[in-house]
């Protein structure tokens, strides 16, 4: 486990997307954060205090998170400078970027000297093993896409909060690096080798034995050509009782792939349900959660009344309306 | 490149899929392989002269191939005690076991002593991009399967033998380890991190700009619980103009999963073809190419008649039948 408190790296970030998971961290843990990092040019905030390494060190901070993205989730020279300050000021550090802490020379031997400690979130597990597709206890629901990034983990979340304040017990479990970070535990899907992706999602959420349910993050979209397969090992593997689809109205392509629609949502759904019967036969949809931060209120309310109207569904935006609705659904159907 | 010719290692294989690789050499490259390996207790052998390392380096053999398949894919005691043997006979080592000859320490040391190479096939290229499903240029076959090991790379290869024989130009793409051994290149798709599946079928295959077809190995199956990811990520980067539908008639479950049907031909095909269309819109089917080892030559020639019939393709079993219907259907296709 990471140890908390944590100090969020925002470093010399320009935009919003390139500091999702310091963001989210904020958003869904804000009990476990007590600072953020700008350098001078840094262009956002997540209206923490502004903290040194050594300010936030003395505040009681524990672990500096690097909860930063950029072209090739690399560690720029700024981002390994800032963390050897961060080691020096007795931080712990924790990553999510593709390349690793533990590769760095210089990182790894200032860990070793100052006895701190070193998580790269997006290492998986070693030892993963071959998903086998048999049918195991316990409730699990799926979240699934028409693109990346359009909402899946924040629904996931927001399904778990309302499940619990309704007295149901429910587990998120993580696929990404943000929600690892999140959840304190997880595996970051997109980063295990192909052959034990369907393994992998059976291993996050193995056979639950009580009531309640595994609220599982997806990923990707079956229908984006760059990432389906770890989308479609990950719907196997989850062997979901029920689905909620994630989509954002009015997105012009999909992500990355300039001149390449959206799936349309019925068959988006349609296949979705079709492929996660292959190990979860009476599986059903349940919700669909949609991101309407680029519309009007009213527009918003317009878009959920025609999805819902088209698909029979509870249609929601989980920031702006919550996800009662859909939650309301689960528990009908699985009453 | 593996430099040739090659010794086939069968060591103490006591049945035949478990020397997959090596048999798949001799049967694909027998120009390249001027023995086999056998310990005292080996129960299989390819027919080859049997020799011992310092014979086979006294004939001119330059790479022992560790051709053998054993479960977890590890490098076992006697195993390591023959590769260690080999170099000191003065040979080259390739294997495409999981574990990686160069991960073992005394292998790797004597390899550097004596100035040997070591070659781990299963070890997929660094920095493969991420997939762009962009359309690009050349023609394309994909082989896909109905479950894993039906004969996905068999008939990969009789399809570029009988085009080639044809004087059509025909380039196999290898996407498994037995099949990059016969191609003397290619990349172990199953290997690769989950995110890079589509773009390694991209590098693979690449735009090609001459006349003739890129043939790619298929792995795995959309409706195999374990590896589905493996095959969508596969057929989404082949972006393949025709598909060939590989099957084993009889197989009483999935491989690896007792009391798993296999799928119906048609839906496997069926699904296969709209999945394929997100990269490669007017994909179509040209064949079907069916194992039939293990019926009668009756029952085999009444099952290809029956496929032929329902699915309105050409359907054959490559080993005993050839391929030639398949391959006038593509070329009337695409004449």
């Amino acid at each position: 486990m990471i140890p908390a408190p944590y100090l969020l790296y925002l470093g010399d970030a320009a935009d919003e997307l390139s500091v999702k998971t310091s963001r989210g961290l904020a958003v869904w843990r804000p009990e476990l954060c007590i600072g953020e990092f700008r350098r001078p040019e840094c262009a956002v905030t997540l209206g923490l205090p502004n903290l040194s390494f050594e300010e936030a060190a003395s505040r009681g901070a524990k672990t500096l998170v690097l909860g930063v993205a950029n072209a090739g989730g690399s560690l720029g020279p700024h981002l390994i400078e800032d963390a050897l300050a961060a080691l020096r000021a007795g931080l712990n550090l924790a990553s999510g970027l593709h390349e690793r802490l533990h590769h760095n020379r210089e990182i790894k031997a200032l860990a070793e000297q100052t006895g701190l400690q070193l998580f790269d979130v997006r290492e998986p597990p070693p030892q993963l093993p071959i998903g086998k597709g048999r049918r195991r206890p316990g409730r699990r629901l799926l979240t699934v896409g028409t693109d990346c990034s359009v909402g899946k983990m924040y629904t996931t979340l927001a399904l778990e909060r309302a499940l619990q304040a309704r007295g149901v017990a429910a587990s998120f479990k993580a696929t990404g690096q943000t929600g690892i970070l999140i959840a304190g535990d997880g595996v970051p899907i997109d980063a295990v080798v192909a052959d034990f992706i369907a393994g992998a999602a059976e291993w996050i959420a193995p056979a639950r034995e009580t009531a309640g349910w595994d609220l599982i993050e997806g990923q990707g979209s079956l229908f984006h050509p760059s990432f389906a397969g770890v989308s479609l090992g990950l719907l196997h593997g989850a062997q979901p009782d029920a689905l909620v689809l994630c989509h954002e109205p009015g997105r012009p392509h999909m992500r990355g792939l300039q001149g390449r629609d959206l799936p349309d949502l019925r068959l988006c759904l349609d296949r979705n349900l079709e492929a996660a019967r292959l190990t979860s036969p009476d599986v059903v949809a349940v919700g669909v959660a949609v991101n309407t931060s680029s519309l009007s209120r009213d527009e918003a309310s317009a878009v959920c009344q025609r999805i819902s109207d088209d698909l029979g569904l509870p249609c929601q935006d989980p920031v702006s309306m919550g996800v009662d609705k859909i939650v309301d659904r689960l528990l009908q159907c699985f009453g």
